[in-house]
């Protein structure tokens, strides 16, 4: 895990939640279970199948709350579990097994929809040129958290906030006068380390995008026919990428148009949460 | 909204957001729009109907990201909107617009989608005693405007967390020796001002929880018959909730087996985004 | 522990102590203490009797401060010590205990303080129905630290925040109408996590707050033989509490008076410090 | 209030201590008390009469529970107030009001009750070279609040903390080898900034301090003939502390045996809340 | 400024510095300016010439140092004053303007010395196709206001962190096995929005990187002559940097030999800070 | 290196400088280096000499970027290392040794700058009864970590900020109306365990300071011969310091002119930052 997520960065968001949470304390745990009584606690899945994503936080947050836990079991990261496999299991003090349950299970059940989901677009573009990426359509706070999930599943990540990645659109081109000089002005002033990428919307802006010298384009909700001509236009080198409602019955065609990128809102924003059960019984 | 919500809280998410998104800054807005350009940005809804949620989150945004923001149109919290409506109209720096839209768009798409989907749940039981009730099931370090937006959207908040209810589950009841140790536990150890409620599986179970003193009882997954039953045994008086799988499709028939409250975790864990359109005119 | 209070609070209090008492350094030990010097401290009490509370701090605290210590002697929380007898002993870096003496101090006898306090109250009314309840009336900041000291002490906690508890005042009452109105809006409104109970000042006002279906009521500040009349009006089973200027010389005369709850805005607000005196020795 | 306490440092403390009282939110006020809704507080003392401190935090309080206050009557800071006379008036938001004035009192009541016992020190040295300071035995979080309550009783600070003052206590002389090496190293070790103060606890030891340099002696738990001989001993100029259970009938008498700093922990760590009555009517 | 750099980010930085400085106090102000006396404070130039950056700092220190200050006069950001021309002129409360002194000049003399240097290093390739570019040798802490004082200067950011550029170098290529291979990797799994470049110490290299596709390449402590050769054997297109050792005295020949970036770490680890003085008046 | 600096001051800033360069994550390395590959890096000094500030900062960033680093070696704190000689050792997961290196550099190198030059200044008066001491021109957020580095070079520390020293400057004499009202002031309101510093443009400023019991005298910008007067002037027992653009070449005969302390800006603001390498190979 450690070369995909900061462990600082995934330490806070946990602490976030527990307190959130657990605010002035576990009234009914505190009241309910002795001190010392330790109790294991087994995660299955309750679905047909899942990719599993984000299931360290376990360990995380059941250390935070008192638990020191032993892991026992933990299924890797990426993998595909089908109904009733185990997802971990974990040997600790009862009471901080049962009020870090719920947080964690919101971590845990969130990722692995978003892997999940992402895996599925994946699997659906399978031998054709096009990656699919995600988008900035993620949970306020817990942007990272996502797209590693998106990675998990296969799929790539787009730019990580507005800081890693040149994207011009509409508003910035009336602002500049036009895609040339937009261009221009993105080319002089932004790192060197950057792509420029354009969003159009016709055909002709794409060519105004490909002469004034964008290495990236983006097609924003266009049809197939439009699509297949954008690639014919700019030639097999320059990165394409389609964005717009994207749904797996259309991905495949958008694929098979030709493009390089297929970016997809829904992976992060519209992803079921996955049913998993913890079941904790006393030691 | 002040009543409803506190601002550094709700300061606090947006910054953290906005930090997420910006980093080390919007490169593409920085290098092409010149510092004083002023625009007008119009957001509309792109859904055959929502309720509004968390609308007062752009101006927040906006200030933040250096905009300077005028409201020229802001509609109301919880008002019914269809497609092409407005939901708010906002003038001032071009630059902080543009980089605020996303963050903005992305708080009160998601907070729009669970006020919408709580109405339909609510609509669904008018006329029964039933209310709809949220869970914990929320977005890690997003709980407090999730629940703002149920509440929004006619539902009612169950417990915020771990410290303002008790709730005693098979876990608890399991360390306790009993429902009835269980029930004395909490009622000698918590504080008095919470009302006692236990989960229940059994209808022997709600026997035993009646008969203890229990204030509520949260029936867990039990057959529409077996509620109807549970409701003969413990009388009119005592508090009666249902959580486990409600949909659209059964909460009707749920409120008219006779129980007071229906938990239904989809309310956050699943609720779509709204979609919503923002167009920036230059001024 | 662990059950009773959160880590990472209670770690947050003492960050904030030792950066507020050690700002740019302990510059007397560092000019005077050579590094690698061991020692022995050794806490006693100088009163004839207190009630331990908080003593986990010291090994936290002498942590933070670099002492790397070592536990040699920890007496029980909530143990009788009398004069002479020992809080602890630990063994580490001499710097690291010097430096962290006061603020180990200043809370282990601010929460014992408060520990022995309860203790006498919580003895006073031994044999009765009542329990002795804390108030909000804390200092700022201490709150969940000063709420667990009363605890250790034998008495139970109220609400702990505005949060945790629904208290109808003349305010609310006032707002809304009438005691009735108020209530139904409450039961209507608030989780129903949580009892009803409303501040009265008159048996008018018991007897309106009991027809309309309080849970608890809070007797302000009413003479005894009022609080005997409102147990005879309200009958056994709904909760009474009392409030105002309740000292060790009135208390047990209330209890006797058939309430459940006596709170005690002193137990926090007025707890004198017990004194601890450290010795250090080197090693 | 601008010189005396950083606005910062005040935010910074009253934000923490409404985020511990109103967590989730002000349940009871949300429910009954309708958005809108203006109100007036008036804050009155009951007490026979109190030296006020920290009445600004009012204003601050309801600021940030959004109350947008306005201030119609404000004591001075300092000020003597006999009982019923007024603090301050406030004019706002009804539930703002409401939501902080438990927060806003706890502040208060304890500052003043400071301010008040340590004019009462002061008063008692009255026409004696002697001053009356503080200790660093505060409240843990609150110090910076309570040394300002301390010079608005006329009180002179010790020092903040470790950083703001030389104090060779016995473990800094066993740790160097004697006095004399003790104040050789802090001489030339610690900024020049500040005098060498040595804590003494027997003539001897006075002299050797004197000997080696000492600028001020702090004579711990001395008799008052001892204290006097200190003083012979070490002639007038150099700076003479006593400290060690001092109390308003001891304190003039240990004045008047001619030293420059009487120092009690009393002022901060035993004070008794002020009481103050906080009445809200509705506009 | 709005553009350039975050309100909230800058805020930030200056509550640090204050809080680091200013600590429990400003002793000395707070015993001998009294309250609601007013200042003026003129900044002037104390160098031959600079290139002014930063000088918003000063009202933003001012204000959070409660004087209220008013701007008399303030010089363009980039503006080049020379000798004893005015920076800025603010009236306020005396206190705060003496409190916040040296932290408001330890900002703007750093930053101010950094565009100063940078300007340099510019005008000295001025006419050549060559941009100065900046490096990741920065001040821990001050990376954002660093940056923007090159930009201030006339330079360009190379990339801002290790999420705002992909740049290859000896241990990446190693860890991959080949340079080929680095840049196989990187085009797969790194957001489709980055160049990417590869660092080079042989012409062997650059061949290898060009042929694999490498956008850029930085040439690392290459002579004059393999820099001329590097630029002949990729062709005009390939973006060339060089880095390593640059001074203002090499710059120009580098820059001649045809490269299109030169990186120099002293623009910000090695500035000198430009001398102002502060000259405080009382009103 | 424990009695020296906080370990939780420490942590505090290298967790911020590295957020701010790893900010959304370590694309390169993410991309290139596997999971699990383990290096070891050596620091090598590229200097002809050094003394060595801050080597610990590496065990430190390296455990943060997960790399859980064995140090193999490393050279003691102030030692004199020369040109090739080894700063440290350290082996560990590749990525993190990657993704950290640019952090503890930037530290290590600026450090050990401030202590070799302090350590220039401190051999230059060898001999002489002057002392080197710092300033407050240090880097905004870095002033411990670079007044820890003066001391390592031998330096002494003058005042940590405003509230560790008296220093009354022309402007706190003009707000009082002289030199002995404002001395006058601080010896009342200011705590008791600081001396009290005047600085003094002239010799007369220099006879009413130590006329009105000055402890300490700060000449600001004089000439050799007046330093001279002014030592003969005030006796040898009263503390002079001499400050205003000191350099390598005049500090000697400042020295010898009979001042106490020399107080040099420089140490902090200008010291060049130390070239060192680090060569991370694989294992």
């Amino acid at each position: 895990m450690m070369e995909l997520l900061s462990v600082i960065e995934l330490d806070d968001a946990i602490e976030r939640a527990l307190a959130e949470d657990v605010g002035h304390g576990d009234l009914t745990t505190r009241a309910t279970v002795p001190s010392g009584k330790r109790g294991r606690a087994r995660i299955q899945v309750k679905e047909p199948e899942i990719v599993l994503a984000g299931a360290f936080v376990f360990e995380r947050v059941f250390t935070m709350t008192g638990s020191a836990p032993q892991v026992l079991k933990l299924a890797d990261e990426g993998s595909r579990l089908r109904n009733r496999m185990i997802v971990g299991e974990f040997e600790g003090e009862m009471s901080g097994l049962l009020t870090g349950e719920r947080v964690a299970l919101n971590f845990v059940q969130l990722l692995s929809g978003i892997a999940t989901l992402t895996r599925k677009f994946v699997d659906a573009v399978a031998g054709t040129r096009a990656q699919i990426v995600d988008t900035r359509k993620t949970h306020p706070g817990l942007r990272a958290l996502e797209k590693y999930a998106v990675r998990i599943g296969g799929g790539r990540n787009h730019r990580f906030g507005l800081d890693s990645g040149i994207l011009i659109k509409d508003n910035h081109i009336a602002a500049s006068g036009s895609i040339t000089r937009a261009i221009d002005r993105a080319r002089k002033f932004a790192p060197h380390t950057f792509l420029i990428e354009v969003e159009c919307e016709t055909l002709a802006q794409v060519e105004e995008a490909r002469t004034a010298g964008a290495d990236a384009i983006l097609l924003d909700n266009m049809t197939l026919d439009d699509i297949r001509r954008a690639r014919a236009q700019v030639g097999p080198d320059l990165l394409l990428e389609v964005s717009g409602g994207v749904t797996l019955e259309t991905v495949r065609s958008i694929a098979e148009a030709g493009v390089d990128l297929i970016s997809v809102g829904a992976l992060t924003h519209s992803a079921r949460a996955m049913d998993l059960s913890m079941r904790i019984e006393s030691l």
